[in-house]
């Protein structure tokens, strides 16, 4: 059997570059940053040029992504079966909870938000969808991180990054905390990714029962929680509903 | 210089080859597809999988798009700066038209949407951004044929596709037409896509005046045209001056 194909790994390492910091690098840059030759670089970035994945500005020279990829993107969540089995259900969870729902899908050590509906009153939001979310600052993340169906790679300085004062960077903290997400059958984040924030999660289940992504409710803290700072039961109860009923549409057995 | 590289081109292949028809394609319909021999496709398929370009359905082991394509995409959008100079004013433009706005920008031989603001009435709509227009058949498209942003490729049998009766589908039809909008400024299209809906749109130009994308309204006929079947001129004035306003963003001369 044949081995990965080098050039089509190191078109993806600089898709993956362009996406992440800057978004517009020289050639001499991306080159440095994937330790490969200028003329590798080059022939690489003219050909993801030439596809339209990458463009280059003509005043900078600078390299930038490109349009074809919004397109396959979008054509990824026309093909997601997880997020189209979940529509309905997200927005009648939206309906019903009042709050923003979003839901989660492992991808290279982050959640991917590939659905995201707006809490229903009048208020500026913008669409997560295509967002990376840390694992273990976010509910959708910890209970992917809980379930199995992602992992944090093992932790080396400088470690689990902290967003804010309560964000679990201690492995062994987190660690426990996992282990109350699986007794509990749904994740809490308050206040870990950002102050004032806060989200519960449920995992959403496919065919023979493994943990394929996460549901969860996420808004201002004293939405999500009640006075003494806990998660609102009636809020936990509405995502754990709406999990197992996309867990069923998926094929996984009742429970 | 080096050419392009061949395995880029042909993983790239595969990616347009899934985003579009089926969608959910087997080893052997890749391979025949695209004329690759089973082995070479399969190296491909397993390296793009391996990035998360692709994903393999475990059950029938058939292949779609991957997970990694949607974070690419949405981050074109973040560096997009036609779409991120456009912002503020296709809002504007859809408040005091009362109609949906859209933005588009050339890809393949179509038209890329990179921005949508909804009809703002509270009227069910889906969000456009990542769809591909025909060129002949929008008038997103029109302005960008008129003025040599995207080009239809030397028409064959079976030529230009014709959506409704109303297509303009005579080569020498469509070249009258693209005349006028370069002679007016702006473009239409009265139900050429599909019965009941129009669209009206204006070019937006870069630095140095050349035309890099378009701004247009699109929605019921009896909305975007008078009861004679025209244009409603006053739409036709508030898309001219949002182009102009976005072009001057842009650093275009004015004009």
């Amino acid at each position: 059997m044949a081995g990965p194909v080098q050039s089509i790994e190191r078109a993806a390492a600089i898709l993956r570059l362009l996406a992440g910091g800057p978004r517009r690098l020289g050639l001499g840059e991306v080159a440095a940053s994937l330790g490969l030759a200028k003329g590798t670089a080059h022939g690489i970035l003219r050909t993801l040029q030439h596809v339209d994945f990458v463009e280059q500005d003509a005043t900078t020279g600078k390299y930038q992504l490109g349009a074809a990829l919004l397109h396959l993107g979008t054509s990824y969540l026309d093909v997601n079966e997880l997020r189209s089995r979940s529509l309905n259900w997200a927005d009648a969870l939206a309906a019903r909870s009042g709050e923003a729902v979003r839901l989660g899908t492992p991808l290279e050590g982050s959640v991917l938000i590939v659905h995201h509906v707006f809490r229903p009153d009048d208020t500026f939001q913008t669409l997560d969808v295509g967002a990376l979310l840390p694992l273990h600052a976010s509910s959708l993340g910890k209970v992917l991180l809980a379930f199995g169906t992602a992992s944090v790679e093992p932790v080396r300085p400088p470690g689990l990054e902290a967003y804010t004062r309560h964000t679990l960077v201690d492995p062994d903290r987190l660690a426990r905390a996992l282990a109350e997400v699986r007794e509990l059958g749904w994740a809490a984040e308050i206040q870990e990714m950002s102050m004032g924030e806060a989200g519960l999660s449920a995992p959403i289940r496919g065919h023979g029962g493994l943990v394929v992504g996460a549901i969860g409710l996420s808004g201002p803290v004293e939405r999500i929680c009640d006075s003494q700072g806990r998660p609102r039961p009636h809020l936990v109860s509405l995502i754990r509903e709406a999990a197992r009923a996309i867990s069923r549409d998926l094929g996984a057995a009742r429970w």
